[in-house]
């Protein structure tokens, strides 16, 4: 079933210990739309400027992203400029230029309306929640948020959270939204607030999603030329959503599914420059880095009762 | 089969959010034999003063651990104090009093150089150098070390590494040692050494170990009751050595096996002060936990086709 996604689109500037680049294409829903469209069509609700490149359009296009709800507005598009450090988990702003993106009032085309699964992306969250509004008939919603908007808006936040099915969120914006350190502690507030699964992004820890069914982790991929980690998250939410999308199932076992899939996508995403490497990305690439996280995460299947039975140590002698 | 572990005994003080513990029992060898005492029998080697409390030698002979190589020295025990804050993943050290500690000469009991297992616990690598020529013989051993050593005697640390089979280290100080931030380019430098594998502690991240003959990460069991740090990576040690002393396999799987059991073991000894908890552990409270370890990290056997293949998506859609 398709996906829609509305947040930015954007142009990047960016630096790290491995190069930089300017103006390339970046946005939280660009990243997740090229990563979910692995695995379903995407319509993406999003504005530039008019001065958004051609190639931009035409990356989204060849993987048959609709970009039907993607308004031009008069103007220039949103610019970002960050630094890396050697510690490449956060990113230092140098310069965030909204332009068009100040004035986004998501317009949804029509029969974009019934649309089954919805991800918001990190925009205003009074928009997320017109939004969800909007689709009201979607059976899978999603949201991602940021920490401007945790501390500028966070009753809103809490809507948004109210509203949806899973609330993707990176453990540092957890930790700041629950004012609580311990993250089990602090997922289940957000639980409690209605959603089905929270799913904790921790960029080269890897991530954890609570669930009202369990809980489950996995370690990044461990990945030896982390480049750029720019959209990371975007688009482990596009592969993550984007596995849920493909098929009706929404029980545990599809939830862990998504996030091994989000895991593996996010992990090519940091190996290059902006979206250089996930616009390239094809299924194989992806099933074949999946079948190594497996075996770097997984233990053989007749294990479990070895791996408790294995040693055997008297008890009594321990006394 | 035995383990011989060289290493401090300590009266820690540590403050933490949760409490605070005056005196109480602590060292690296300490922690490490009472974890590794759930596996197998221990032998250990360390110096204290003639202060040393004797419920604290009561405790290490009621989990049957072998006293013959502690030293008791006039003078005062080796005496440390830290401070954990609200990030509980470092402590800062209020107080070092090296005490008898200082002149720390490890003496190995005779017919302790036969043993077939030698865990060099975080002592000065000079010697860690003379105790594992000492026990030439051992079948198996590894080391620990810390940021003092790191940066106060780079070269010697860098010869007990090619003198054993398995280097234990937290993430922190394997960059410092490489000057490298990448953790797989990092362990492999230090593979080239000569060790078999590294395991790379990341503290409530869980740990990862780089082998010659593979990778493997688990993540952290997730605590909802961290209570203090202290001693988390030597209890882990302590649960890896003795859980592989236990049998003669030294395989890739009983590495990763040894990993799990030391992942369990150092969420149970967090979740008290001093080694409140890993002292009261049974061999039941670490299956029952590694039974949910495995709930949490491991996905159902038949899965990883499915896995790959449930995401029907037609390639020529995505182009």
């Amino acid at each position: 079933m398709s996906v829609l996604v509305v947040g930015s689109v954007a142009l990047d500037s960016v630096e790290t210990p491995a190069g930089r680049v300017t103006e390339a294409l970046g946005g939280s829903a660009t990243y997740f739309s090229l990563a979910a469209s692995l695995y379903t069509s995407v319509r993406l609700v999003a504005v530039v400027g008019d001065d958004f490149p051609q190639r931009g359009l035409t990356m989204l296009q060849e993987r048959r992203v609709d970009l039907r709800g993607l308004e031009v507005l008069p103007g220039r598009t949103f610019r970002w400029a960050g630094r890396y450090g050697e510690d490449l988990n956060s990113a230092e702003t140098l310069d965030t230029q909204l332009n068009v993106f100040a004035q986004f009032d998501p317009k949804i085309p029509g029969d974009f309306r019934d649309t089954p699964v919805l991800f918001l992306a990190n925009i205003d969250p009074e928009l997320q929640l017109r939004v969800v509004k909007e689709i009201h008939g979607a059976s899978l919603t999603a949201m991602d948020t940021m920490n401007f908007w945790i501390s500028s808006k966070r009753d809103v936040v809490t809507e948004v959270m109210r509203s949806v099915d899973v609330v993707l969120v990176n453990e540092a914006e957890l930790r700041q939204y629950t004012q609580t350190r311990n993250l089990s502690t602090a997922a289940r507030q957000i639980l409690e607030l209605g959603p089905r699964a929270v799913v904790v992004k921790k960029g080269e820890y890897g991530c954890a999603v609570f669930g009202r069914d369990g809980y489950f982790a996995v370690p990044a991929y461990p990945s030896e030329q982390v480049c750029d980690p720019t959209g990371a998250g975007d688009s482990f939410a596009g592969a993550f959503i984007g596995s849920l999308a493909s098929s009706a199932d929404r029980s545990w076992r599809a939830i862990r599914r998504g996030v091994l899939h989000g895991s593996v996508v996010a992990s090519f995403t940091v190996e290059s420059f902006s979206v250089d490497r996930v616009v390239t990305l094809q299924r194989e690439d992806v099933d074949r880095r999946l079948s190594e996280l497996v075996s770097f995460t997984q233990i053989e299947p007749d294990w479990e009762k070895e791996l408790i039975d294995a040693n055997q140590y008297p008890t009594e002698a321990r006394r």
